[in-house]
């Protein structure tokens, strides 16, 4: 079997680790396999199907017959090591917001706009796990008519701030019932027990930077330029899985049961409706899967062209790494 | 100076506790006190300005000279005793939701439409919480147009299941430390490290009762008979402070400069919104304490008439007991 040389460039953080696991599980043809870090995680080995494979410096380590490299670093880390990898003829699969609205580079999830991936010039983008996640439950609808505009709050699991972020939440938890405290150092204040309203900067019209991607990412993703969206993105304690509330308008009335079906028959999302005997998506059911929970679907009482749904997905799986793989499995189809 | 009798019914209850706790802060002029809840705390005694007072079986209590009841207790027990209230001559302001769909009894929260008490007939109602919290954030924002329709994502504490909810979440995070296991009984699921998108049982389209409750409450408070709300409620691991994200929708194109003047100048609002310098609502600081926190103030980017808007406020006080008591400021003003 033909097999496919692999760099993870940030191979000890929460996305590089899931990437890795991931390979596995999909058993994807690896052939050799690097994994890259900064200074300070490099010398740690990380398991790769039993075996103990050591991390190196990304900062000196060469790429020579390297075929794919899955980037799971910072932006800088990635725009800094980009020319190399461009250089080494290998194809970067980039999960930082680096290259996302960079129009050369195309911006892909698979299921909905895999054919995008074929026309990179080295560079595919992966997108932001909200957006991810909030589009895998809406663009199996899109035969209801086209996607005008998105209202969506958010409830972002402490993951998306790495594994920093993790363990935060777990040693707060501790550190508050045991009556001490834990000094806010991944977030700005207290996460448990605790809702964060805030997640980037402000960049525009008073929304932050990760409020502006489902915007700007899904209008590329779903070719859809004009496309709005108003989202409100809040870090919640939880763990691992992003949940998503949701109003989608459409260009025309739409039919509640036609949406259900739909949705019942998209193969990358699990509709779980019937709230009565406790069956919707949660972030606890969500985690360590790749499928998206889709559920509580009904009209939205302000607009007969509108949907109202609740979407979890796990955050670091479909919403970084698997979405990662998934690309690279378009690469060597 | 005047004082006036005061029952609470359902007084060991988190709501119960809470309107004790308020009375008292706000120096209400309370002449007797009668404390009454079921037969299971029946005997204990609470604390009300120093002094011990015991706490009577609801079912078997006399009301004669009681000017006001103050309800906090679940519907079934309000629908019993109403007409032994009613009968004594006494006004029950009821914070259970038996009542609040009567046209013939007013629904209040004092800053908004504080006038419609005056026409009660021996009963009034006090919102739903997360209705007082969204509501009074922005009902000042009136001036700028009519208000038409509401998109709303709530985050709900688990204070609205009462002491039973906050005990559990406590004791869950407790026992998920030690590796045990909790077993959820105030909620469906685990809450720690959770989400529920489900709070009240279906009614009717797919949205639960507490889902409905913006709507319907909206229209009575507003005096907005055509109001439209789209709400999907969900439980969140907070102890006692609601958060509600929304889209209010105008009759007209709104200025954001204009809303933020009338938030800022409300005296029922505290407006926190500089999100780059960490100033912004949240649930952890809205807690014990009557104002509701508005921030993260911006255009909808999906429509011109339309804003977007984060609040928080306490439910136990704002969401619930101080409503009711200023409700009661009313009637003895």
């Amino acid at each position: 079997m033909k097999t496919y040389n692999v760099a993870i460039l940030g191979a000890t953080g929460a996305v590089g680790r899931e990437m890795l696991k991931i390979l596995q599980q999909r058993q994807f043809p690896v052939g050799d396999l690097l994994l890259l870090s900064g200074a300070r995680s490099a010398g740690k080995r990380l398991d790769f199907c039993g075996e103990q494979i050591p991390v190196s410096n990304a900062q000196y380590a060469a790429l020579s017959n390297v075929d794919i490299v899955l980037g799971a670093a910072e932006n800088d880390v990635v725009l800094a090591k980009t020319p190399q990898i461009l250089e080494s003829g290998a194809v970067l699969i980039d999960n930082s917001s680096a290259y996302r609205l960079d129009p050369s580079v195309p911006l892909v999830i698979p299921p909905i706009n895999g054919a995008d991936a074929k026309n990179h010039r080295g560079i595919i983008a992966n997108p932001n796990c909200t957006t991810v996640i909030a589009l895998t439950a809406i663009a199996p609808l899109r035969p209801l008519g086209q996607i005008r505009s998105i209202w969506a709050a958010s409830y972002q699991a402490v993951s998306g701030a790495g594994t920093a972020g993790m363990r935060e939440l777990a040693a707060q938890n501790r550190a508050l019932l045991s009556g001490g405290q834990y000094r806010p150092q991944a977030f700005p204040y207290q996460i448990a027990y605790n809702l964060i309203p805030q997640i980037g900067r402000v960049q525009a019209q008073g929304y932050t930077t990760e409020e502006l991607k489902l915007q700007f990412e899904g209008r590329r993703i779903l070719h859809a330029p004009e496309l709005t969206a108003s989202c409100t993105c809040v870090r919640v304690p939880v763990m691992r899985s992003h949940s998503v509330a949701m109003s989608v308008g459409f260009d025309r009335a739409v039919d509640v049961q036609q949406a259900r079906t739909l949705l019942e028959n998209d193969p990358d999302c699990v509709f779980l409706d019937d709230p009565d005997n406790g069956e919707y998506p949660m972030p606890l059911t969500a985690s360590d899967q790749d499928a998206v929970l889709v559920g509580r679907l009904r009209p939205d009482l302000t607009d007969e062209r509108r949907l109202v749904l609740w979407c979890c997905g796990d955050q670091l799986r479909k919403g970084a790494a698997t979405n990662a793989v998934q690309i690279a499995e378009l690469l060597i189809a």
